[in-house]
């Protein structure tokens, strides 16, 4: 997806917010908007929006110092997707369609985003997001893809969205391999996040290689490309991902919670809605 | 009122929708991103919103080549106002303190507001400030010094607002200097549109010499200078006057709906509230 107009004054907006979560230095914070402020020019609006995402969160580590300012606040959003692993699980057992159920929960563990979100209610939001119709509902094309193909590529997205993609993995019964972000990027999930949700008992966890909050191929490493060219199968996880990959040619399916309104008109959709889309399918 | 941190992503957000106001080409609206984005460093955060304000709706005039971008826009709402006129004036007729509803009928006016708002409905605005309770409400002080005065300044705000500032001014029966801005800023209310509006017929119109989206002292003209030095009773509408003489010692009544959450903070009340505050009194 290219940037738009409106990702303009939202990266700005992202800049300060990060900065606060790693600093409470007012001057550190005014640089940083300084330092974000000169880069809007050299931003092209034929960039994805998370190649820029990843040249503000470098800005923000280098002017305050703070290497991962969001470790805390994964920490704690693992922490209490983890608590509700047991519910989410007899959710999923209880259900008529299981597999669908399951990526219900994926899509409401979506939900747990700082980068456009400024707060957000996760119990909730899994009612919600159980019983609410989707925008775009690609299911059978998504079970037959499923029903051919012998493993999965999974990409992450947030930490503690991970517990919620824990379900999934475990209801898809196939190999799958989980794909996180080489370095810290927002609440974005690493290595050591899926560890902490228990991926890496459910799967094979990879790094992208990138320290973009989104997959862009081209700051990736040499082994997710591999599992990215050769996969039949991808499912791919929120907006950051979508930001990414939308214009690329491998089938995917894109798993999301629609939460800017620049995501929901290049989808097609509204803010608030829930996606299940399938793209080279 | 000195500049926050929040201002500075709110500046960027303006500075978009003025453009798009008068301009749809992407690239012009590219290039007021650029330009203001290259600003932000020389955006001491110890000046007033406004001064930002002045320098960002002059980039957005020189690079659309469109000088007031909000005139059709602000027409409209003297229209729309006026219409409502009528219906105004029997709110204050049939009410038992005709002063005070002239007074909440001002403040419902102030949401007539393209800078922080990206919408309001200003019916329903009427409605809701005839009622609810003031967060600050200097009223008693308000009576004492108008009392004790025989001519009022009046500091206006934005186009449309000057109807319903219209309506208190005629309630006031005292002779009324009401000050516009030199130059079209935002939906801010100049000359043209204070006669649009008919203030001319009830108070003498002066312009304050500025082209700031709020009164900046340094910025205006001699003439207003002294009869801001000379008036024991000021009344001031909106934020962005208040944002411009919030640190200044003449006795000022600010009369404002709170629109965004860092005006409250400095205000020290809450998004939405209504406000009639005495400075200096």
């Amino acid at each position: 997806m290219r940037t738009y107009l409106d990702c303009i004054p939202c990266f700005v907006d992202q800049a300060l917010r990060a900065g606060r979560i790693a600093t409470d230095d007012e001057k550190k914070l005014k640089g940083i908007l300084d330092e974000v402020g000169m880069m809007l020019r050299d931003i092209p609006l034929e960039n994805t929006p998370p190649e820029t995402g990843m040249l503000i969160y470098d800005k923000v580590r280098k002017i305050t110092g703070v290497f991962d300012p969001y470790k805390k606040l994964k920490r704690e959003s693992t922490e209490k997707a983890l608590a509700l692993y047991p519910s989410l699980k007899s959710k999923v057992e209880q259900s008529n369609d299981k597999l669908l159920t399951a990526i219900r929960i994926a899509i409401a563990g979506n939900v747990i985003d700082f980068g456009p979100n400024k707060s957000f209610d996760i119990e909730e939001e899994i009612d919600d997001v159980l019983t609410k119709d989707f925008a775009i509902f690609d299911y059978d094309e998504f079970k037959d893809y499923f029903g051919n193909t012998n493993e999965i590529l999974y990409l992450g997205d947030n930490a503690g969205e991970t517990v919620f993609d824990r379900i999934l993995i475990e209801e898809l019964k196939k190999p799958v391999t989980y794909v996180v972000r080489a370095v810290p990027v927002i609440n974005d999930a690493t290595c050591e996040d899926a560890l902490q949700a228990g991926i890496n008992e459910v799967a094979t966890v990879i790094s992208s290689g990138t320290s973009a909050p989104g997959t862009i191929l081209k700051t990736c490493n040499a082994e997710f490309k591999a599992a990215y060219n050769k996969s039949n199968f991808i499912i791919s996880k929120g907006q950051g991902n979508y930001e990414g990959l939308s214009n690329e040619n491998r089938p995917i399916f894109f798993l999301l919670k629609v939460k800017c309104h620049v995501i929901a008109q290049d989808v097609g959709v509204n803010v608030g809605d829930i996606v299940l889309k399938g793209m080279n399918v």
